[in-house]
């Protein structure tokens, strides 16, 4: 059960001008489970995307890389992702990289494209050998399925251990102009994504510069899904696409400071968080949501380490779980976030509206009863003042259960 | 149930002359069980010790680096330990020093000893005041119980949540001498030592020159607790104290590369591994003991990178726990270890005998149920090689369990 969270109704979802979506049932890991997702994009639209910094990096990801550097160069434009789930096909080698540029090439093929112009994405168990058969065989039922408002069916498509699927609209008004954005993604456990989560997708058909998609892409990991983490492990697979389809009236958004820019990145952040904290909420055996504050640092880089050795900490994410306010294990944590000449008489610590602790120690005044209180909500708010500097940084975590035990270790059965 | 390991017969533990110890039942937290320990050291003796690296130390941790080097700096010697279980008197601010030294002041003053000749030592509970007048009332009885073989009774006295004691003799033989060694150490969770475990003490007869003394603790701590984790939360109040009474009629070791150095070292090393690694045997909710082993790097720093993402990620213990060889997770955790320049392609990975990865790729000849055979093991080794240098460095840990959740999410209640 996601903490606090249900599917959006795939009616609310907004269609976006360019782009079409369709997906099949192609038995990759299991029978009768849509498994194979397309994502076709019209002529004219700028594709971006940011990628996992795993060094042992999937396949896909390498080919992605590949088709984006080799559209950029050439001049050619992305036209569609073939997105498949139950394998990850990572750590599969030269043989994998192989699988996945076939992958590619069977779609471009069918669609008179040039192999380039396809990326494909993987995800699911990692070390075996993709049965990239069945996908190229699946292809034509899930061309044939493609409509504009199967947003919806996409992000069911998209979904491994995911419980519910994960997607979201907004419109925002560039000049005169309402623009639609709408992004899916997927993930609940690897998750401690380091430029992107598992796999998310987010397009508009607001009109962009085309030199301003990659910046873009990675402001808006930046701010979502790079400060998201189940637990702490970085996924081999992790991509964020950002397609513009530019089929909007307006005229084209030119620099990202202006008021369109402004306007159009803010919505599509909206749309970003909610959509890495959807992975949080879904994450593996959560029962809370946590939101870490880290304030009075001296980079954001230090608020980041203190946050993730607090979202990070199986002691802390158990005290959650038994909403139990055992809040010294925070502050053992900041003390090990690798902040050498940290001061713990200059810390103070709230739990919401609670103060923990201040000066290093426990607040006099603090009650257990009010720590209790908070403790057993289901979104939480840590707030660590380092007393250093003016820096701040949040990272949004969830609790550690049994459940996530149990999913981890029956994944493959 | 610890992983293949049970206490040692604290009748087979040795002496060590010029050290008694006295424990005592003074309900700091829990009535009826043995929370106060004294270890009480002869003149003549010297001692050191290395303490935690979390910036939120406790205040024992930072009495006693205050009192080693007053003692250093006025030519005095550590006379005794005074060591308390139920609450670490961390997080506790300015009033959680006063009591530390209260405590020492206590002792000494019994003693007829300066208080910088008192270590202090807590380990239990976060952020709760030391209730230092229970410790003070009980410190008679601890004193009339103290005898030169009371190390089991130690042992038992400093357990937490551990559920064995661990305790470790050793004789090595310097020149015509037979010398003895005894250590004794506690600890199962908020475990991954920076500097040393939660609580190590060793002690020999040697005669070991004073100005080796430091250097020996850090060379000890470096070779074992520093190479242990159960859930890379590094611990507020870990310490290692090493004692060497020197009472043995050996000619004093002036050099720990001598012939004789090197063979107490040795020795020493072999009884504090046996102590770390009853740790990890012992981790909060373990049912299998891991060595992580990597090879072929170009330091031992990023060795011991890559062996600490294997050790941390929540996906392999949980694999292992359920003796799934889902060993893409492996892979994973090796491409996030933070090694920029890691080539996928040159490495390779070994379940004990088993080859599962070559060349970043899973091995041809690998079966699913040779992996199986070895994760079903309770001992496994993993060996990755990484093929970039001639570097190696080990560490040892466990699986994360249901029972590593249980235990954590009922701690305090």
């Amino acid at each position: 059960m996601p903490v606090n969270f249900s599917a959006t109704d795939a009616a609310d979802l907004l269609s976006v001008p360019g782009v079409r979506i369709g997906a099949a049932e192609t038995g990759i890991r299991k029978a009768a489970r849509l498994d194979l997702t397309v994502l076709l994009i019209d002529e004219g639209a700028s594709v971006s995307g940011v990628f996992t910094q795993n060094r042992f990096c999937a396949a896909p990801v390498q080919v992605c890389r590949e088709h984006l550097e080799r559209c950029a160069s050439s001049g050619l434009s992305v036209r569609a992702l073939v997105i498949n789930t139950g394998n990850a096909n990572a750590g599969t080698g030269q043989q994998g990289l192989e699988r996945a540029r076939a992958t590619s090439a069977a779609l471009a093929q069918t669609l008179g494209l040039q192999t380039v112009q396809v990326l494909p994405f993987s995800t699911g168990v990692i070390m075996e050998q993709l049965p990239h058969e069945r996908i190229v065989a699946g292809l034509p039922s899930a061309l044939a399925d493609a409509q504009v408002d199967h947003w919806g069916r996409a992000a069911q498509a998209i979904m491994t251990t995911d419980t519910v699927p994960k997607a979201f609209s907004a419109k925002v008004q560039i000049g005169d102009t309402a623009v639609s954005i709408t992004g899916i993604s997927k993930g609940a456990g690897m998750i401690r994504p380091n430029m992107a989560t598992m796999l998310g997708f987010i397009a508009t058909d607001a009109c962009v510069a085309r030199e301003l998609m990659q910046p873009l892409a990675r402001e808006l990991a930046e701010a979502s899904f790079n400060r998201v983490t189940v637990d702490g492990d970085t996924s081999t697979n992790d991509s964020l696409v950002l397609i513009a389809t530019n089929k909007a009236a307006h005229a084209p958004i030119t620099s990202l400071d202006s008021a369109e820019g402004q306007a159009l990145k803010a919505a599509l952040v909206k749309v970003a968080q909610k959509l890495a904290q959807a992975i949080v909420r879904d994450g593996e055996g959560a029962t809370k949501f946590i939101t870490i504050q880290v304030e009075g640092g001296n980079s954001g880089e230090e608020c980041r380490k203190v946050a993730y050795a607090i979202a990070h900490s199986p002691l802390v994410k158990t005290a959650f779980f038994a909403s139990d306010p055992n809040l010294g294990r925070i502050l053992a944590a900041v003390g090990y976030a690798g902040i050498d000449d940290l001061d713990q008489t200059g810390i103070a610590l709230y739990l919401d509206d609670v103060l923990v602790a201040v000066q290093g120690g426990r607040n006099p005044a603090y009650r257990e009863e009010d720590g209790q209180r908070v403790m057993r909500q289901s979104e939480i708010t840590v707030r660590v003042l380092l007393g250093r500097g003016s820096a701040c940084d949040t990272v949004w975590t969830c609790d550690l259960s049994h459940d996530y035990v149990t999913i981890n270790a029956d994944y493959r059965s």
